[in-house]
């Protein structure tokens, strides 16, 4: 893809682009203000600039009169770059925005990587999905060879396929005889490798090879999401040495969606409390496959599938919603000492769970490990190789519920913390999941305060996503508009920073640029919220590598994961203490390493006993009764965080700005 | 026990018998002919005989005056050996009675085997039951070691009784954190070993392994039979170097009855015709499976043991049955080339079925070999041990259908037969199952044509079942009174052959004497229905013979199995062709072999793989389209056979009785 330079007037910054970027997520990338308050959807008009010299691809637009258009005037989140260009930024957005100085090659880093790099997190693994369809053709049966019919089906599967030691499914006996007969005797079978051997789960007439699909779902507590993913997709594409190219393990649709069992509690104490009520149980199981049934009905109309061509689903989720989601009465999770039922659920028919698939279609149920390190983190580690490598890693990933993996090749140890649900945008005001219209990234200026936003699918602003969420707090703690408390300055001449019906808050976006019609704004309680949450979470892994007598700088790599949107800023969540300040390549992030690992399995049956082995090899340490965990926290309830020395460029950084402010 | 020895005059023929044997079954067994026609059941009181010396133990009866018993005048059916007697026969029940001359010592050879016998036929078993419970005590969870339920389970079990690799139920694992919990960890596990390793059924609280019951089923197409077993009892009798006493191995209550199928079509035929209409596989489904609950809920009546304490069931049926059993269309068994559906069937939960035991019970299903060799018979070979022996032995079933199993430890060669239930009392005029009241034992005097005759637990005579069949025909042949072809004779001075409203008959007993108050008479039609019977099982055995160049004369080992009472008299069926003249220490009778198969297996996990080895090692040979069966089926349906060189010693009996009647 063609590169292009954008240089920035006054200051002549210069950044490179790749052809067809919007101009305004450009800014936003290079830690460049300019105002914009509707998010980029071409609403507010405020994020004007001026072309002083190339050719862009910008409409015209009533906020700009037909001359200003004419002498170089665009509005940056409607112009899209298509050659080197030189802008310059009007007075009133400028700014000399101070970055952290810490150490690595951000350029050249990847923290995003690419679905290829992803896939290659993981080593060793080859496309070979454990649900896989045959096509079959028989020879019709005569006197001389008269076995029975499933007889003559195991025997072609293992001449024609060389798969052995078949154990039939009791509703593919029922219906064989017909349908080998319509069919004239050429048939597909679909089979599943389980821990013990191949199960054949369906048969279908003539050569149905060609479909075959899975959903993946990761079913947290406030968020489930999932895919549909083509499981022959590799089939078609050549994979030199048995390693597919990433890209083509897409997936075909992703939906996601709140958990519905949020009416009946945040977390999944509350969740476990309610299902002690008489029914309860029941009732949660209930709505968090009707939740799914809803994401499954998206899917197959996104990607235009037919639902009886799903062959598969692998689901992971945490142990509490694991267990709900199974039926299992969750109580012991909740009572000292936190004994889940099970950690290996033999694989459980879908519908029997009242999911809406066909009655063949077997539901792989990630391994877990403890009550509160479930089969996401399994999932995620898999997904991300840490378990197959040397280097230490530390794995973290912040739902409702923050863990903890910290680990290689040789061990794995894990801790929970309950950070709450505030990155999912639960228990913030205005706080959304990562979806159209949610503010992903935002910066403030530094003397006007006034803010720079984009949302998700450029759309009028919804409401905040965890990634927003950082940026804001990040912006509002660099620009000094809050005490390293989290408590807004009381002397700040802008309108921006009011008194709401919640105590004092920052309005993000102002009602006539949001869909929603009011004002969206964030309040001390919500940042509030926003330090419990990352103190929780720079606690649990400080007690982690304690209690193996390492520290932040033994790390090699920290992979982060999460439902945030594609946009967590890494230096920002540095800035506030929810990330350790370490050197930044070390950081991978791998977006949803639940949905990650489930795609994975999916795809690769050999990783069936690698998903048991991390299970089996993680050893979880009990946080609740941790004494260190407790005086951990609160040393982190500060904006970065109490302890400086640990903070050292965000410090210095944060010192410097107050003093920049007070000349 | 001790013997005492009778002396019957005039004549002096004596004979043994055991301490406490019933005089008028004594006689019966040595072919000594008294009058009786109320089957034993001290009604008719024909069998008067006069004590010479010694003493009983025989009660007075209002068919003896004072005098006449203060004189040794005693009635048969009533008397009990006590010790030495000498007995005389009134002149009217007086026969001078031929018997074949058949080679082999009628005294020493064990026809009908001891239980510790009959499990002797099969080697290398010990009672060890597949499905089996262990008690353990789990150390209860803290925060060091606070692993889940289930795993916690699974390592006690792994500990504690050395059971590894173990696949929960999920049903288990439903119910399981409570039960743990309520007993206090201690709990009772029940397990299930399957071609995929332990499966966990059941977890109960405290220690419930000293109860453990099978229930295992015969299914035949008119019959079903049941029998619960106590799997615990030889934990409780020693078992010297792994060989248990069979006797600890007797079910614990036996019952059976008319598979209610019958109403829908006497034969597999008909049954799967029947199948064929609109909602008729799911009625014969239903009505077996009310056959099945009536013989259970008897069982547990009788042997006063609680539902939820059967643990495992073991099923073994022709390939029909199982079929319909099941819920599979029997359509293809029907149709040329015969392919059933299944020949192995994974383990089901009888609760699928419809079958009235808990939800965790497993229904083990014999394997099958064809669509007419099912798993029946596989269970009877397993139980006769004939797939790990060197002679080469020939095991007839005897039921609705004649199965015919030819072979030894290298080979095994099958054939069926469609011989009709006739033995089983179906297609019989007075037919019956070998139930009490049922006419098991039948002699008829040479010149009076007066009959002698027992029932099944000496009670007034219901009907007729197999062995009095083979009985009554044979003696109907033996004294002349009908010819080869099965029709009477219509000269015979007596009222007992008589023609009634479906033609010629002999009365077997009067309705005075008969618990239906109607005589009961077996007719020409009858004898015909047995004729063709017998042929067909016959002409299969000698098929299956010639197709592998053998004849009668090579078989070492000839085992008879089916549902006869316990009397049937291996003469009387060389008599009439249904079995072929060879020496009679070559047979060996095992009762319902079916029946014996599924008890072993219940007992012993390690004839899990054998019965499959069975199954597989088995070759049928189809009759349907076999030139030559045709040509042997009619040459056999004659009395005894068209070709009397094949039954050289019945001939020249025949011929010597002939010249008597004649003098």
């Amino acid at each position: 893809m063609p590169k292009h330079l954008i240089t920035f007037y006054p200051g002549a910054k210069k950044i490179s682009v790749d052809e067809g970027e919007n101009l305004l997520q450009a800014a936003m990338e290079a830690g460049i203000h300019i105002n914009a308050s509707c998010g980029g959807s071409g609403t507010c008009g405020k994020c004007r600039v001026h072309l002083l010299n190339g050719i862009t691809d910008s409409p015209k637009h009533p906020k700009l009169t037909p001359l200003e258009y004419d002498q170089g005037d665009r509005l940056a989140c409607l112009t899209t770059i298509r050659g080197d260009i030189d802008i310059e930024i009007p007075i009133e957005s400028q700014v000399d925005k101070s970055v952290l100085e810490i150490k690595g090659d951000r350029e050249a880093h990847q923290y995003l990587l690419s679905p290829q790099d992803i896939y290659q997190l993981v080593q060793d693994w080859e496309v070979d999905p454990p649900v896989f369809k045959k096509s079959v053709q028989l020879a019709p049966p005569t006197l001389k060879d008269n076995v029975s019919d499933l007889t003559r089906l195991t025997n072609a599967l293992e001449r024609q396929h060389d798969i052995r030691g078949i154990s039939p499914d009791f509703r593919v006996i029922m219906k064989l005889s017909r349908i080998l007969r319509e069919s004239e005797w050429n048939v597909t079978a679909t089979l599943v490798l389980t821990r013990k051997g191949y199960k054949l789960i369906n048969v279908e007439p003539g050569d149905a090879t060609h479909q075959n699909y899975s959903i993946v779902l990761d079913i947290g507590t406030t968020t489930v999401s999932g895919q549909i993913l083509d499981l022959n997709s590799c089939v078609v594409v050549a994979c030199p040495d048995g390693q597919c190219d990433g890209s083509t393990l897409f997936a075909l649709a992703e939906a996601s969606d709140y958990n519905a069992q949020i009416s009946y509690g945040e977390d999944v104490i509350t969740r476990i409390v309610y299902s002690q009520r008489h029914g309860g149980l029941k009732k949660l199981q209930e709505v968090v496959v009707s939740t799914i049934n809803k994401i499954i009905q998206e899917l197959l109309e996104m990607s235009r599938i037919d639902r009886s061509l799903i062959s598969h689903m692998v689901i992971a989720g945490n142990t509490t919603m694991t267990q709900i989601l199974l039926g299992l009465d969750p109580k012991y999770i909740r009572e000292v000492p936190y004994v889940p039922t099970a950690n290996f659920i033999p694989p459980v028919r879908a519908v029997h769970l009242g999911i809406n698939v066909d009655d063949h279609v077997h539901a792989y149920i990630f391994p877990m490990v403890a009550s509160y390190v479930g089969g996401d983190i399994v999932a995620g580690i898999l997904g991300s190789g840490i378990f197959q490598r040397e280097p230490l890693t530390l794995y973290m990933d912040i739902g409702t519920n923050g863990e903890i993996v910290l680990g290689n090749k040789d061990w794995l140890a894990s801790v929970s913390c309950s950070a709450g649900p505030a990155f999912e945008g639960a228990g913030i005001k205005f706080g959304m999941r990562a979806t159209r219209g949610a503010i992903e990234e935002v910066n403030i200026n530094h003397r006007t305060y006034e803010p720079m936003i984009l949302t998700i699918g450029r759309a009028r602003p919804i409401g905040i996503c965890g990634s927003g969420l950082i940026d804001t707090v990040a912006a509002l703690l660099g620009t000094g508009m809050i005490d390293p408390k989290g408590k807004f300055r009381r002397d700040l001449r802008t309108g921006r920073v009011r008194m709401g019906p919640d105590g004092y808050e920052y309005v993000l976006a102002k009602k006539e640029e949001t869909a929603i019609h009011e004002d969206i704004a964030l309040t001390e309680i919500d940042i509030e919220n926003l330090i419990r949450t990352k103190a929780a979470i720079y606690a649990g892994c400080k007690v982690l590598l304690d209690s193996v007598g390492l520290s932040f700088n033994d790390l090699e790599r920290m992979i982060i994961a999460g439902g945030f949107g594609r946009h967590l800023d890494l230096e920002k969540a540095i800035l506030i203490g929810l990330l350790p300040e370490i050197d930044i390549d070390k950081f991978i992030f791998v977006g949803n390493g639940s949905l990650l690992g489930t795609r994975l399995l999916s795809f690769s049956k050999n990783l069936l006993k690698e998903a048991e082995r991390i299970a089996l090899m993680m050893t979880n340490l009990e946080l609740s009764n941790h004494p260190a965990f407790m005086n951990e926290f609160v040393a982190a309830m500060f904006l970065p965080h109490t302890d400086s020395s640990a903070f050292p460029l965000v410090t210095e950084r944060l010192q410097n700005d107050q003093c920049k402010l007070q000349n």
